[in-house]
């Protein structure tokens, strides 16, 4: 049997999703809990990668089970298990046929920027004071729809296309928070948080919209700024197969 | 002069608000701040204590210098060598009459509770799933107003009266987060804890608006329920006399 997780959890303490030796990884922790609840080992299937210290609200895996488990019991189980800064939040039982990753139809990331040096923002979200909203907004338009993004890109991952497609781009102000919401078919290495440098860069007064439009046409990735990763969210992963089994 | 400091911090790492020996406290650290940037020995005094594990995003302090320093710099300077978790808000010079405890008129807390168990508010929020927030919201009438509130107190502080006004409660669904917000003229040992703790009850069924009255009426705190301490942030701290000098 197959059961679909949806995930939150904070980074601070990953080396990122994917298991690696010796440290502690989310893909890791979920592993170890299932074969502590199941009994099996299995591996966890991400709908992608999260970098060190980049955190999730609604990541989703799949696993696969040789025997029978009351699926409602899996994601209090799991929650008993894992250490508090991974949580299940639900598990349901799927199809053989869907796979968190090849499945996933549109993936929506959050950046957060704080105007203010408060200590509720440590390590979620990035201190930034004294940004022009109104510049960063001109550079959105640029930015949406299909392109190719090789320039807001991190080398290290070998991808057969870097074009992609922003369904979705919006800054919001929420308090003292600028709140950077990005819905697209999927990411490149990197995408957000080079996409949020980008952005700031523009918010300082260091580069206009036209700029960010050559950047883009660029597909130059040496020259664009990498935001850190701790204010980076993994929100929701949207599929396009109907899930439930 | 006399500098007044508005100050956010995270307790996850503290001993709470007041100088113990051998331990990290968040006065300690601000103490040892002030001694890196001005080279001179202070006591600092906060609005009052926090617990181990509470929050600030508005405690107040302050602390005198003996010698002139550029108040300008204070904010920037005492973050430069405070650990990320502590942040100071804003400094300014106040008069030698303005105390952070003495003056202080009425003062806010929050308190957070989740209904899901999620890693974003781990050491953030209390998770307690399936409250029924309207039978705990028919409580608020009850300890609203002023009100002898011994029953809402952990032994271990000495004060004069227990006699406290809360001139404002009020608990609102914000997503998945129930936030309860409370102003007083001030607060006896963990009051809004014990509060937390008796509403959390009454959203389980195991309380009525009419069972908080007995509690408060009964002026005994022994059968209270103390909800944690990381759920709880000093929100605010309003003052009598005109501050700037």
């Amino acid at each position: 049997m197959r059961i679909k997780l949806t995930l939150s959890y904070i980074g601070d303490e990953y080396a990122g999703w994917q298991v690696q030796p010796s440290v502690r990884t989310v893909q890791g922790e979920l592993q170890s809990a299932i074969k502590k609840l199941t009994g099996e080992d299995v591996s966890v299937a991400g709908s992608g990668r999260t970098d060190a210290g980049v955190h999730a609200l609604g990541q989703v895996a799949h696993f696969d089970l040789s025997r029978d488990f009351e699926v409602k019991k899996v994601a209090g189980g799991l929650n008993y298990y894992l250490p508090q800064d991974i949580r299940v939040l639900s598990a349901k039982e799927v199809g053989n046929d869907f796979h968190a990753r090849y499945n996933a139809k549109k993936k929506t990331y959050v950046y957060l920027i704080a105007s203010e040096d408060n200590a509720l923002y440590l390590n979620r979200a990035w201190y930034k004071p004294s940004l022009d909203v109104e510049e960063m907004k001109k550079c959105l338009p640029v930015l949406m729809g299909k392109h190719d993004f090789a320039a807001f890109m991190s080398s290290g991952s070998e991808v057969k296309t870097t074009v992609r497609e922003i369904y979705d781009i919006k800054l919001v102000r929420r308090g003292e928070l600028l709140v950077l919401r990005i819905t697209a078919d999927g990411f490149l290495y990197n995408m957000v948080r080079k996409i949020a440098g980008v952005l700031v860069k523009a918010g300082e007064g260091k580069l206009k919209a036209d700029d960010v439009k050559k950047i883009l046409d660029s597909r130059d990735a040496a020259s664009t700024p990498l935001a850190p990763p701790y204010a980076l969210y993994l929100y929701k992963v949207v599929y396009f197969r109907p899930q439930s089994k």
